[in-house]
């Protein structure tokens, strides 16, 4: 510990010395026992119950469990347990592992925690390190994924499946936790359904990990990550709003990490009141296009400056161009060409990017030829780069605030010289991203993440099998928090990818029925206008427990209620 | 108060009721009497002084000023004060001015606050607004400038000379309060100078802001807001370490803002300790090319890639390319082009950013020709930008960070197909910027502005003209601060600007033979290959002293002392 001691920040060493408060339900793990809850009331349609049978004939149909202490349950024998971490960070990653751990250690000391390294590639090639209390005392309430390192790889092949099963048995283990988003969950059922096919002893559960609010239904309240994620760029949407408002000069267009989903915009919007927040799933439920949306962001930009107002703040989620229809049709037609041979090699042999982009500009026809030679060449660039493993065009590296703003500079000149508007429009960029991802958890996630380490050691505890850990009653205070397991396969539907019926955890939207869209769309008027913006300031890990520990934050953001604002 | 309380955050709401503890000389401001100290060790040089003496023949030669309580001190009249904001948000200005205003109203409860609105010009212009202690409940401990705004006029002419000593009179002003940077307060002392000549009865006092830490010297330790600012980018930076260690595939290529001084770099890289800190001062020093810097940086990628780690964190400070050479003198031609009326017409005739940059390129000769030709077509655009008012590139327009990630990766491009580097570089830019120059006040910086509003304040209860407000020992806990006042023009030197021999405040830069820069030289090359990042997590208002005061940091940071690390 003494490198540890020389490096480290005075808030690195008091969060490692941090001890997060669990729900009542853990203080005894080792007399914990599972049972069985009445079904679940969201009954599953029968077509989509058939065909989870034919994938998931072993783990289809268990119920909801709930916990309780049972001083008459046997004494459990010693548990080997892996753990994984699947995907892009998220802050609280470290506090899964070690709450994992130590409900381990009290369920039987001789427990042991095993760490695949480097995502679920680490269970194919049976790649591990041990977890021990001396290196967890390097790790607990930190943020990024470092302690065993995370990847993309999925287990989808047989072979792969065949290497995990191999990778358990010899490591003679009886549970698997993957923490990871939806995809990684889904792939934790299709593994819990695999061992229980072969007959392998391992047990496989999952925790529900992505900063990006997607991942959330009604068990689930709240993904982990999320709550930190936000708070880190609602501190620098403060920050830059109350800069505007004092600079009077500058439109700050900002972009907001969250992929597909708006979750963290809107949350970030309802957290600082700037004066527009985008939300890709209005954009595409009332099919804005283009045009329109720079219609109304340039609206806004005249009114205030009309008042003098030549300042202002735009939060834009980071997948919007994937939901604005001439931009949604003009990738389609863009993954089409680029996924054949011959546009590919073109591609290649052209070295200059303004060749490529002509290239393109040339080649795409109708609509999508328009609209793709009415971008900036920078966003011509960033649509023909390298698409991520799913054929997907990379959206957090298309500089969608850049576009916006240049797009809305160019119709705020066409109405100065109609002479509608003779403001000033000097627009800044801002990309809250990466420095999302890996900051120290809050003191809610760091909880939250203890209690759902804890969550999944129960679960192996009682021999269950394709389940995620989950904790209710968030908003409330720790005491009152309630674990449950929830079946992976209830929480799933199909869809056709890449021509196939696959199993797949809905990804849950920004939904406009929602009262938290309600509320948002009630205000959203008012701040266009007023500077009416809010300053949520830094994380506070001390201090009075409204600002530190935020109980309530949670439940305000994911599930829609407002019980405070 | 209604109205804030509805949409407060609860850290604001906590913050607004925040009592900065003051220096105990200013327990009882009533019977606070200054003295003048033995003479500036720091004579200056007789030809320095007599051109001072030739342009502030009133106020050059005043002694320095410390500050005692003599309880047989008259009692002190009302005094009518203004206050200015001058130049870009520095976190802590709204504290100055409730420090200013708390400690008129213990000079005497009749004295009167009055704000000069949005900068400078509202001195000239006679727009004001008054100082409430109502009004301060709604900043006290804030970001931003939005109490009053700032402004960037400076008061140059005559005409411009005589409409403040108009406003002063007119209001019947005892002091004036300039809050600014460098150029600001050499402005104040113009202005002291001024109404010194004309016998106006109004002092004018400095106060030394600016984030970017280039107004210092030994007697100013740090100029307030800098604290704030690198405590907010080091959580940043220091996440996105994390971030990189974690996600194991990102190059991060970080923006430091902080004009022409690498200071912001320099702090935040001994904060963080990312694997590189361009400092801009040794590349002027060491004439460093493009070619060599880039060389460095790709070096560094190569040797981490060997070993395993395609990935690593560098930061660039915002001024960078101005010190590079060969950029150097493109900027020097390309402002001597832009400054005549033919190239302008034509730049303004040309409609696409690509012929704008194709006529320079054909236009500019030798190797500014080449050099601009060399770079990517974006930075091509941002250098033939707007100037500022002092006919100075923007620089924090200037991406310089994609720049940097781009000429690297064509020089690693170039290894690859000779067989040197076999690794992947993908690069990610994140600026630190304007998120740093609005955010609420550390505690230290809280304390501090309050601090230096009241000396201040007691500078001119004793009258004193041509001043600067200076907090000492502010390495020691704030009961052994210790309030001074320094003459301005004892801070001078008198520097060619346009032609005209100018008085101007020496600006502060990095020096290499400072204890700091050599300690962080000595760590730099363990820093590239290790991955000993270091997270100083959010700024804290709350909790350990050690976090949330952090009292030795500024001067760690300023002066080179390196009491702790």
């Amino acid at each position: 510990m003494a490198s540890i001691k020389a490096t480290s920040s005075p808030l690195l060493l008091e969060r490692l010395a941090y001890n997060p408060p669990l729900p009542p339900a853990f203080n005894e793990m080792s007399s914990l026992v599972s049972q069985a809850e009445t079904e679940d009331p969201s009954k599953q349609d029968p077509a989509l119950k058939h065909s989870l049978e034919q994938i998931f004939p072993k783990i289809v149909g268990q119920p909801i469990l709930s916990f309780k202490n049972d001083p008459s349950a046997a004494k459990s024998k010693p548990l080997i347990v892996g753990v994984v971490l699947s995907g892009g960070q998220a802050p609280g990653g470290h506090n899964v592992i070690a709450g994992l751990f130590d409900a381990l250690k009290k369920i039987n000391p001789d427990s042991q925690l095993i760490g695949f390294v480097n995502g679920p590639g680490g269970i194919v090639d049976n790649k591990t390190m041990p977890i021990t209390s001396e290196l967890l005392a390097k790790y607990r309430n930190t943020g990024g994924f470092d302690i065993i390192g995370s990847g993309r790889t999925k287990i989808q092949s047989k072979k792969q499946f065949m290497a995990a099963k191999r990778t358990v048995e010899t490591l003679n283990m009886d549970g698997l936790v993957v923490i990871g988003g939806d995809d990684s969950n889904t792939n934790a059922a299709l593994i819990a359904e695999f061992f229980a096919q072969q007959n392998v002893k391992c047990k496989c559960v999952g925790v529900p990990k992505t900063i990006d609010g997607d991942l959330a239904n009604h068990h689930i309240e709240i993904s982990f990550g999320f709550d930190t994620c936000v708070k880190t760029f609602a501190t620098e949407v403060g920050n830059i709003c109350r800069d505007a408002r004092s600079a009077v000069k500058y439109w700050f267009f900002i972009k907001m990490m969250g992929r597909s989903a708006s979750h963290i915009a809107l949350e970030t919007g309802m957290q600082c009141h700037p004066n527009m927040t985008i939300i890709s799933e209005e954009v595409l439920a009332k099919k804005t296009s283009m045009k329109q949306l720079v219609s109304e962001i340039a609206d806004m930009v005249q009114a205030r400056s009309a008042v003098g107002k030549d300042y202002g703040v735009v939060l834009i989620p980071e997948g919007l161009v994937e939901f604005i229809p001439e931009i949604q049709h003009l990738i389609r037609d863009l993954n089409r060409m680029l996924a054949t041979k011959l546009h590919q090699s073109v591609l290649e042999a052209l070295t200059k990017p303004e060749m490529k982009c002509e290239y393109f500009e040339s080649t795409l026809k109708g609509e999508s030829a328009e609209c793709y030679a009415s971008l900036p060449l920078e966003i011509q660039t960033q649509l023909i780069m390298d698409r991520d493993p799913h054929g997907n065009v990379a959206v957090s590296q298309i500089e969608t605030e850049k576009l916006m703003g240049q797009v809305v500079g160019v119709e705020l000149e066409r109405r100065k010289a109609e002479g509608q508007y003779k403001g000033k429009f000097d627009c800044r960029t801002f990309f809250c991203g990466y420095e999302g991802r890996a900051g120290f958890p809050s003191n809610f996630d760091s909880k939250y993440c203890y209690a759902l380490g804890h969550t999944a050691a129960a679960l192996l505890k009682g021999g269950k099998n394709g389940y995620i850990s989950c904790v209710k009653n968030l908003n409330k205070s720790t005491s009152e928090w309630t674990p449950y397991g929830i079946p992976l396969t209830s929480m799933m539907n199909i869809e056709e990818r890449h021509g196939e019926q696959k199993p797949v955890i809905k990804k849950y939207l920004v939904t406009l029925d929602s009262e938290k869209f309600k509320y948002f769309a009630s205000q959203r008027d008012h701040w266009k206008l007023a500077d009416d913006y809010r300053y949520p300031g830094p994380i506070q890990f001390f201090g009075p427990e409204i600002i530190s520990e935020d109980s309530d934050y949670h439940l305000k953001s994911v599930t829609g209620a407002l019980s405070k604002l």
